[in-house]
């Protein structure tokens, strides 16, 4: 057994630590697979081990890869350098929830889901409600800054936390709070992807559940007329809690494996949903089918009960799942543009697709311009992995034109990490670096992940 | 005439550039005087004549403090080491307003109200409304992450600003934009205190106008009373987009300076603004004064016109001013308790005044929990100013020992930064010292602001 091993056991028990190469595979990817294990994977009971596990990690010299569900897309829990995993499985609970000031006090681990069925009974909702949402963990939703179908009305997560507990690099444990005077550390350590710290416990804002939601299916002709009806929409000043665009690829394949109703036979559709008080239904929805009707809409439906508007939501939400029934692989782009900039850029990734001859589905969060583009291929054949890889690149180089951003929600992870070359300067990534370096001065969390590869180089040059 | 000056009038030209004792007296102080003359005032009319002015005081070793209108309490914007002010006074146009997007592009020294103003057209507002928003800018807004009354319900400056245009202390633009990925230094900028950076432009998010809006004024017996009224509205569910209360003490010298109808008679003034679709307003209005009723309101009254809610606002807005009529001087402590805790806190006070025979008056965001309790004293009598310091110190401790902090939406500037050891430790503060660093390395940019000498000292041994 290794010393490395052998520490950790002293400090956390057998149970809690992985050193089998069987055991450790299950912590060696997500979505994205580099083919390199850890070292070791521990499961923490509390702060206290988290604390111990950040300072052997130190001793050693280990790096320390934070992972919630794993659930991620870029390659975010990847342990590219090997060293330790740190799992959440067992840091899951819900510590307090505040009804009277409307704040849960939750740990990492905690599935997203499970806050906002804990909190039902109060009349409360934990808001970003990633599609992984079931499955996914509030710590990954903080690494990755999570969004979902209904940030459009409520913001993604960083708008929810308000606090967090972290363990540092030196292994001692860190409060921030966003109403403290002083630089607002918390928000950087939201989207840093576990790169900063590790979060151990995390203070976040509840909702009151709506009195009244509606949810209408309206179909167009294709992707572009309907991204254009959702500009309308919010330029006239309602704001939906949800707009979302599927098209005909995708309707095709929600409909196959669940049966919700989509109409399989329209360009796009777009699901709407509302919500607010009973009294303003009628007004709302009103407003909301006349510009739809005017925009080209070829039908409209009103979600009856509250079982069809589940449905409707659980196909949306296992899209991508679905999407393995229409290729043996396929490859989904995150990326973002200005709502009013879609009808072009929709466009121009159809165009795209049909110049490396791929089949590109499409399901977004049209209300804030976050594109999700699926490339099918087929791993099996070179010449697909290779279209998929130009086409994902002249994807996110078309958001950019347009001024928008590689990324609206999954993170650059290890994935995209060159890709932040085109975003942003040497001195930029160079200053990120430098904020990097006061949190993590040994670059032990999850390195090689977030800034391309130059970038740390032209860094360590920088403050050498 | 001084190289540092020659060089600033090459670069500005003349007319930009202040050197004279009488010219550079209204540069030298806020609410809080320090007696320090800067050896330079200048007025850029562009970001590249900001950038030049950041290179000639690094060249020189000269610090720059950034100067909005000055409204500030707490010395933030204080030249306590001499060096370059920084005037907005030029840079203060709307650049643009992107009414399907909801958004605006300003320069920092636009006056905030403007921005409401320029907009109302398209039916849009920005929310952020500190009491001092028709004279105060966008810039110091940002500096001290303002919030104002209706922050209740929409959330303070970080909510709104969704990218920055800063100059680097080697004299480099800089755009940082929340939808980027990467780390969000734009939210460490927002609250920064003028320490990381010279903000040049700001995008802002613009929020619809209500369809609807209606103004209350409730009475009790006390401000414990009104305080609980507070805490059981938002229990309820019910989130009005402001809660505002004020004692006996501000409501007589409100009322002497607006005549707006406040009852001078109660021990408490509950101000109330709901707003949304006028179907709603109705229910809304019956849910709260039943709260209010139960909660041992003595009276209740609805203001019927916009006249009339108008000048309620301009009233409580004003409230700060109107105290001058009551002693020769007074001071206002803000800091921020959990909106639970109000009661017990104000009662707390309410001791505290008693204590050190000083007369207080509260005025206060009772919504946000962020206090406002104003020390009515005498600058000529020493024993008085002794007595606010001491009871301004408890109040804070008060405030911290309830699970709050230190300044709720003024700052810290100069004269609360050694409080701030109160709220963090070394080790907090010094990582916070750290980022600053990144951003600052020459600590040129508002020197002696947010951070206790001490813990600048232990700093300055830590990275040596």
């Amino acid at each position: 057994m290794s010393a490395l091993a052998e520490r950790l056991i002293a400090a956390l028990g057998p149970e809690a630590v992985h050193t089998d190469p069987e055991d450790l595979a299950v912590y060696s990817f997500d979505a994205y697979s580099e083919d390199r294990l850890p070292s070791a994977a521990v499961v923490p009971k509390d702060v206290r081990e988290v604390t111990q596990v950040v300072r052997i990690a130190a001793e050693c010299g280990e790096p320390i890869v934070a992972r919630g569900s794993g659930t991620g897309l870029c390659g975010g829990a990847v342990p590219t350098q090997g060293g330790i995993v740190v799992s959440f499985a067992r840091l899951n609970k819900i510590l307090e929830i505040d009804t009277r000031n409307r704040r849960a006090k939750v740990q990492p681990g905690l599935i997203n889901l499970d806050l906002s069925r804990a909190t039902a009974r109060d009349g409360l909702f934990y808001a970003p409600d990633p599609s992984s949402q079931k499955v996914s963990s509030l710590g990954g939703n903080i690494a990755t800054n999570a969004g979902g179908p209904h940030c459009l009305s409520y913001g993604t997560t960083t708008n929810h936390v308000i606090g967090l507990e972290f363990v540092d690099h030196r292994g001692e444990v860190v409060t921030v709070h966003q109403d403290d005077p002083g630089y607002d550390l918390g928000s950087v350590l939201v989207g840093s992807e576990g790169t900063l710290g590790i979060v151990t416990s995390i203070d976040v804002r509840l909702m009151r559940l709506p009195e009244a939601v509606r949810v209408y299916v309206a179909t167009f002709g294709d992707v572009e007329s309907a991204s254009e009806a959702v500009s309308q929409i919010i330029g006239a000043g309602i704001v939906p809690i949800a707009l979302e665009i599927m098209d005909k690829v995708i309707t095709g394949a929600v409909e196959a494996a669940f049966k919700a109703g989509y109409p399989e036979d329209a360009g796009a559709v777009l699901l709407i949903e509302i919500a607010g008080l009973a009294d303003d239904m009628d007004a709302s929805e009103a407003a909301i089918a006349k510009i739809a009707r005017a925009g080209g809409a070829l039908s409209w439906r009103t979600a009856r009960s509250q079982a069809e508007r589940d449905l409707l939501w659980a196909a949306r939400k296992g899209a991508a799942g679905a999407i393995g029934r229409l290729a043996p692989n396929y490859y989904i782009q995150d990326c973002v543009v200005p709502r009013t900039k879609l009808p072009m850029v929709m466009h121009r990734v159809d165009e795209i697709a049909r110049d490396h001859r791929l089949t590109v589905g499409n399901v977004f969060h049209a209300g804030d311009g976050n594109l999700h583009p699926l490339l099918l291929f087929d791993r099996s054949i070179p010449r697909d992995i290779q279209a998929v890889i130009d086409a994902g690149s002249q994807i996110l180089e078309t958001c950019i034109d347009y001024g928008g951003t590689i990324s609206g929600e999954h993170g650059i992870g290890y994935e995209k990490r060159e890709s932040m070359a085109l975003l942003f300067s040497a001195d930029d990534l160079a200053t990120m670096g430098r904020v990097r370096d006061v949190l993590d001065p040994a670059r032990l969390f999850n390195p090689d992940k977030i800034f391309p590869s130059s970038a740390m180089c032209n860094e360590v040059r920088a403050t050498n």
